[in-house]
Parts: C-alpha cells; sequence; structure tokens
C-alpha cells in the first residue's frame, strides 16, 4: 500500500562520497601552514613590542595563524580553524544538552538599544562606533545583552510562564577596541565569542539556569583535560547578583589574580576578595589565602533584570501578572580560550593541543624523497594513513606529511612543534622483512616511540575507543 | 609489547551521550519560534515599504528570522540556523572534494591596502567604514580580495611553483551598507557569505580552478535540487576576463535580466548580451534570445592578476623567475541562497524547503491534551519520535509539536507553513486495535497523507536510503 511511494529524499542521490572521502586525506604539501611568520606583538598603536606570549610565538612559528591587516586582527589557517570548529562543536553539545538554543544575532547594532541601557557611554571607546551612509548611530556588539534582550521583548512579549526557561547562545565574531591587544589571541579586537542569555521566571528559577551552565562548564574543561579554576568574581560593569569566572591558572602570563583559601580550596578573584578581608568567605577559615595568577577563559552572571526592565522583557506569570524577566548571561572566548589551553600546557618550543581539539590526531609521515625506502615506503605510508582513517578511532584525523623533498628528521620536529598527538613515520624499518612502521607520541614531558608493523599499529588503535564517541571528532563529521 | 601503552585520548570518557541524544529531540513548546512577526519591509532609512518578498514574508511569519535592531540586519532564529549549518557543511563538503580550506580573515580590515587596490574609493558609501579609538581609518570587510592577498603576498612571498593552486576560504559575516535593503535576507547589510579565492600559476591554471569552482557550484544546486542557471556575466567593478552568475530564476522577484538562447540554451547577463548584438555569441545562431528573470545567489570571477600584481602575490616558476599569482574569486550569499530558495519553490503560504537544509525533516505532532487519546497516543507519538530518531533515515532529523493545548488541525497547519517534509500524527487512529498514526506530505503541488501504524511508518523509512548518507544531515552530526 505505502511501498510506491517514495521519501522525498530518495530523489536525491548523494555522488559516491566514500572515494571523495579517501581523496580527502590532507596532505602537508598542499596545506596553507606558512612554517616561519616572526612572531612579534603589535599593539594598538601599531607598534612591535618584544613581549609576546608563548601561545602567540607557537601559534604563529606554526603557520596556525597570522596578524590581520588591523592591529590586534588575526587571520586563522586551516589548521587552527579545524580546532576552532571542533571547540565549536564540543560547546554546542554541552549547551544543548542543557536545552539551549543556537541563533545569531547581527553583529552590526543600532546606538539606540546601547543608550536605553547607558552603555552606549559606558563602553566608551572600547566599542567600535561608527555612522551609517545615512548617519545613523551604530556599533559592533562586543557583546549582545541589549540585542537579545529587545528580540525577547520583542516577540516574546507577555509570553506565559510556560514558555520559560529560554536559553539562547550565538558562536561568532565579537568586536572590542582595546586599548593593548596583546598576547595574539589572549587579547584581541576582533575574535570568536560564545555568547549564551538565560531568561527565567524568577530569581530561584534563574540560579537553575545558572547552575546548568555551571556544569555544562565544568563539563567542557572536563573534556578538554585542561586544569582550570572556577572563582567567584566580582560583577562589575556587566551588573547582577551573582558572577563566576572559570580561569587557566598561568604564573607568567595571567592577568587575573585569585585568593584560593588553603582550607577549603575556595577561590575568588582578589578584586572581590580584597573587599572582604583575609578570612575566606566559604568557610570563615583565617588561615592565609594562596595567591594564584590566571587567564579567564569565560564568565558567567546572573544579571537579574537590569536588563529586561529597561528593555520591557516581561512573562505573564500564573498569578496573571506581568513581570520583568530574570536573565543570567555567560561567555566562552573560543579563540581565546584555545590560546590559553596552549599557552598552559605546551613546553616553550611545541605546541601541546588539547585533544579533543588538536586540527589532527595522526600525522604521517612518508619517506624522504630518493631514499632506498622511498617507493616501498610511500605505499606503506600511504597503506597506514587511508587505514587508519578508516577506523573509526582515526577517523578523519589523520593528515600525511607528503613534503618528501625535507628530511624525515626536520619533518618530525615540525610535527612535535604543530602538536599532533600521535606522529607515524615511515622510513628505514619500511624495508625489514615485516616492514615496520615507526610511532612517536609525548607521554607526560618524555618523548616516546615505539616501532610496529602496520596490522600491530592498527590493533592498538582498534583497542582504543574512538576519539570522542562511536564516530569521531572530524569537525566536519563528528556526532557529539 | 605495546599493549600496556594507552592511546592519549582513552583518558577521556565522554560522559553518557546515548541518553543525551535522546533527550536532545527538540520540542516545539521549548523552542524560539516567534509565530507571529508582521512581516514589513525595512528599508536603509528605517521607513517600512510594502514590498514584501514571499521568502521574507514566509521566514518572519514562521518565526524563523526578525528583523535586527539596524535597519538591513536580521535574527536568525534556531531552525533556521539549522538551515545555515546544514548549508554550510553542503558548501564545506563540495569545495573540499576540490581541495579548498577552510580559513577565517577578520572583518575589521585596515584601510592602506583597500587604498593600494583603489577600492577604497571605488566601493565608496557601500563600505561600512570608520575610525577606530587611534583614528586609523578602518572598514568592515564586504569581501576579502585584498585580505587574502595580502595574507599570501605575505607569506608565500615567492613561495615555489610547486605550492599552487592554492584555494582558500572562508564562511562568516560580510558587510554592505546597501543604499536599499530589501526582501529580507535577498539583500540584507549584514549577511553570511562564503567567499573563495584561487591563486595559480598561469591563466591557464586558473581556468582550471575557475572550471573546477563552477562544477562544485553545480554540484551544490544539484544537491539543493533547485532550478538554476548558469550565466556568461560581466565583470563589473571586479575587474577579470571571465565571469558567470549563478541565478534561481524568479519572474516575481529577479533582479537581474538574463538572455536566453533559445536555440542552444547559452544564457547571458542582459548588461553583456546589450553590448554584442542579438545573435548568440556562443552557437551564432540569430533566433530571438529569450528574456529570463532571476535572483542572483553566487558568482565566479576570473580575476587575472589585478590583484596580486597590486599587492605582490609572486611564485617562483619552473624557469626561477617571479611572476604573479592568477586569480580567481567565487562567493556564494549563504543566508541570500536560502532565502532565494525559498522564494522560488514555496507556494504563496508556505514554506518549501530544498530537502537537504530543511531544519527538520519530520515533525511530529502529540495528540491535544484532554483528547480521549491523549495518554495512548501522547506514547505513541513519543516512540515514533524516537525510533524514527534512532534511524540512520531519521537521525537527528526529528522535532515534536507537543503544543498540545493547541488542536492537531492548528498545529498541523503550522508544520505545513513552517515546511517539514514530512509530518506525522498522532490523533484519534492512536485508539484502534493497532494503533494507527497519519503521515501527512507533499508531492509536487498535492498535500498526501496515508495512515499506518508504526512498524508500517518505520519500515517505510528503513526502506529509504539515509538522507544525505550513510550517517544523516542533523547539522550537528552529518558525515559529508
Amino acid at each position: 500500500m505505502f511501498s510506491s511511494y517514495r521519501l522525498p529524499w530518495n530523489k536525491f542521490k548523494p555522488h559516491a562520497w566514500i572515494p571523495v572521502r579517501l581523496a580527502h586525506i590532507t596532505r602537508l604539501s598542499d596545506l596553507f601552514q606558512p612554517l616561519s611568520i616572526a612572531p612579534t606583538n603589535q599593539d594598538n598603536s601599531g607598534k612591535t613590542d618584544d613581549a609576546v606570549s608563548r601561545s602567540q610565538k607557537l601559534l604563529l612559528e606554526t603557520g596556525m595563524v597570522s596578524p590581520g591587516s588591523a592591529p590586534g586582527t588575526f587571520n586563522l589557517h586551516p589548521l587552527f580553524m579545524r580546532s576552532v570548529e571542533k571547540l565549536t562543536k564540543l560547546i554546542d553539545d554541552e549547551l544543548r544538552t542543557i536545552r539551549c538554543q543556537k541563533i545569531s544575532l547581527p553583529s552590526l547594532q543600532d546606538a539606540s538599544m546601547w543608550k536605553s541601557t547607558n552603555r552606549w557611554s559606558l563602553m566608551g571607546s572600547e566599542m567600535l562606533k561608527f555612522q551609517d551612509r545615512l548617519e545613523r548611530h551604530c556599533c559592533l556588539g562586543p557583546t549582545s545583552e541589549e540585542a537579545v534582550t529587545s528580540l525577547v521583548a520583542t516577540h516574546m512579549h507577555n509570553a506565559s510562564y510556560k514558555k520559560f526557561p529560554l536559553r539562547l547562545y550565538q558562536i561568532g565574531p565579537k568586536f572590542r577596541d582595546e586599548m593593548k591587544p596583546k598576547y595574539g589571541l589572549l587579547r584581541a579586537r576582533e575574535f570568536i565569542m560564545k555568547d549564551l542569555y538565560t531568561f527565567d521566571t524568577s530569581e530561584e528559577n534563574a540560579k537553575i539556569s545558572y547552575d546548568a551552565v555551571v556544569s555544562a562548564y565544568e563539563n567542557l574543561f572536563a573534556r578538554l583535560q585542561v586544569p582550570f579554576v572556577k572563582a567567584e568574581a566580582s560583577s562589575g560593569a556587566m551588573g547582577g547578583t551573582k558572577s563566576h569566572e572559570f580561569l587557566l591558572p598561568c604564573e607568567s602570563l595571567g592577568e587575573d589574580t585569585l585568593r584560593v583559601c588553603t582550607k577549603c580550596g575556595a577561590t575568588f578573584n582578589a578584586e572581590i576578595k580584597a573587599n572582604q578581608g583575609a578570612a575566606c568567605s566559604a568557610c570563615s577559615s583565617t588561615t592565609e589565602l594562596d595567591t594564584v595568577k590566571a587567564i579567564e577563559v569565560a564568565h558567567s552572571f546572573l544579571l537579574g533584570t537590569q536588563y529586561s526592565r529597561k528593555l520591557g522583557a516581561n512573562f505573564v506569570g500564573q498569578d496573571g501578572k506581568s513581570n520583568s524577566l530574570v536573565m543570567g548571561c555567560f561567555g566562552i572566548g573560543v579563540t581565546r580560550l584555545i590560546a590559553a589551553c596552549i599557552e598552559v600546557i605546551s613546553s616553550g618550543d611545541r605546541i601541546r593541543w588539547p585533544l579533543a581539539i588538536s586540527p589532527y590526531g595522526i600525522c604521517v609521515i612518508t619517506p624522504k624523497a630518493g631514499s632506498k625506502e622511498a617507493s616501498a615506503g610511500g605505499l606503506l605510508a600511504m597503506q597506514a594513513a587511508v587505514k587508519l582513517d578508516q577506523l573509526p578511532q582515526g577517523n578523519g584525523e589523520v593528515v600525511v606529511d607528503d613534503r618528501d623533498d625535507l628530511t624525515i628528521g626536520r619533518r618530525l620536529k615540525d610535527a612535535q612543534k604543530s602538536g599532533y598527538p600521535m606522529i607515524v613515520v615511515v622510513g628505514k624499518t619500511a624495508l625489514d622483512e615485516v616492514p615496520k612502521i615507526e610511532m612517536h607520541y609525548q607521554e607526560g614531558d618524555q618523548d616516546r616511540s615505539m616501532i610496529l608493523s602496520l596490522d600491530e599499529l592498527l590493533d592498538l588503535f582498534r583497542a582504543e575507543e574512538p576519539a570522542l564517541d562511536s564516530t569521531n571528532n572530524d569537525p566536519n563529521s563528528v556526532r557529539l
């Protein structure tokens, strides 16, 4: 009866995708990765400065990013883009889990709504302001409290309390005309930010949203496997009643100073702790507070009703009365977080990526052109690359360094500097009776290697769980 | 020997993702989709205008987008974002197939490079220009020929001819201060664009890149299953030697006029055909040329060396000599293309999406609250949603309309207006001895429906191929 009906999508035949996949294994000879960008810190005056951060130096020298035409802006190159896309997916996954919905608000914003919250003048020259062709005052959004609150005020005007919580977020470019852009992506004037806004019907419900987001942040940092600190912070210019910062401890470069209670571990931004005396406000201990330097990568604010009141974002409660929505706002500096991870977990001369956002998991190095093993080893290397890519554990995670006019040693060094977690080298041992492959990786600060047949290498991978789940973490294909 | 070694990613255990997936089926009661936005055309003066396009009306009325604070800007809501993300993946896939590499260039650009190509004055007030806090002249990139050519000139200065072709693209916001923003996303001031730039070592090689991109575009339109036209066009302000436009024919709204040879089918933009007389320049026929109106959604330009010469993007050839790289540039208006598809394939009162970029493939409507079938039918509906979502053919493609204070008839109408290709309704027939489900879909302009048991429904889906490939087209998980 229904067998004659074809679902509409059957009419579409995807063009053969399996051969395409294999052809898709990236080769470094094709890759845009200029390996010799001299790192200089470009401050806002356009002058250069010696104070270059470790992440900036490594990301520039490995050709992952380069300075844009305007100070404090960066071109993101293909490898770095993969990391951005992987992190985006991790964030999407964590936020969808707590029922956040993805939207996109324009960067080009009208002055009027910023004036109604008084932030047009409060943000001052940190905001990029200008006039359009009809001389209307506009700005580039440094953040979107005004835009999202206006959106909800206009299109959910006096909606029923049943429609809340509402949790809206976006991931995209943000603009801040920093007085001193520095340390590369750690303080840029244009950067990628995730900004989330929650709308609830009471302070109590807003706290539930707040806690849900904080716990999603904790999951995210756990998945990145970076040491992070959550600190009670001041709400500052954002206003509101409760605020936390998420930071990566970093003695050399941390711009935030934290106070950590040696007894209960509670952590506070020094800004607020200075006001509260020496005793820990969590456990009331009067033992000394440790001081830690750290880089802020995310924050959370319980905003209350300050924006919803000014912009008229109301709901109708069970009692039939109209009230202001209670808001929270939550940011993650996406490009900043990647740079901060590199800053704190890398050694001075090579990048270490959090595994979940490493551009590729495995780099396969082919034999040098003209070497005895070039022919047999070249085939073996491609076979290894394709077979690793076909395993769920390596799928989409393989890149081949086929720059075979360079020695293996030079390419191994490049691969280590670029931070590939696993490096598979096909060299002289390709000519063994049972052809062998070298595998290099880091364990802690130690370089390790082992020599294996291709089957042994594949078995080793098969014994592991897939990178992130049952498929993989290729930004173009991952199921999170 | 190596079994004691654990790959580093094994240390990371993803938190249980299977329950999360099931919990992730979106419910319309949660979804931000304001269904009653009055469509008005907002021109650049801020005044409203009656000329509203069909896509604009439908996208506003179905709560897919809403106007931003500045004229000609739009908030993209969750359903529309899914469409954008699906289209992004299709584009990524087609471009990766021809070895394009994804990058991201800043929107914030310095005036100097625009001055060196003279486009600072050529683009005039269509470019959003301003000064930063140090009074340096900047703009928001309307396109990125200058930025990408500078990037290549700086970091691949006199690179070997072996490093080419180089094909770099990005997908992100672009800004044009249109005199008359109109028709919603068809002519906005901030919009999402894919821009691709190719670098080759000769005019001949540049043509190979050009043809590869044109064929990727053709694949893309074939996957969208929309009727498109490729027309020879004038290079205009962009300069260069060869140019094509990709357009969707649209009598009511097409701003481009095409001339089509009735004999050989060759198509030309009327701009260039006017200069070439009445004969077809492809087949030399002097029969009449048809006139067709159409909406431009993509373009391609063979630029030659005009940008590379001015900005010093050179390579070193086999002969050891330095020469200017030969460039092509290729745009797709991502948000514009979605709007244009809706414009041309929808009927006046309901959206029709290209299947490959429909926000969700299947909408499941639950029984009305308080109806006799509410209890048994509610369970059946959730069971249907979960089981459809578990099939590769429906995975990630299911949304549940659980707004059960509304009648089924009202929700069916909403679902049809929002354009879900398949609508599954659980109503009175849920109480049949073998509980039954209605399935509604469109075939051509006809509304069709059938009544099935859950098993029959699932078998029907199982008999089909997965939406786009062996996994699915959920923007958050698809393997393309």
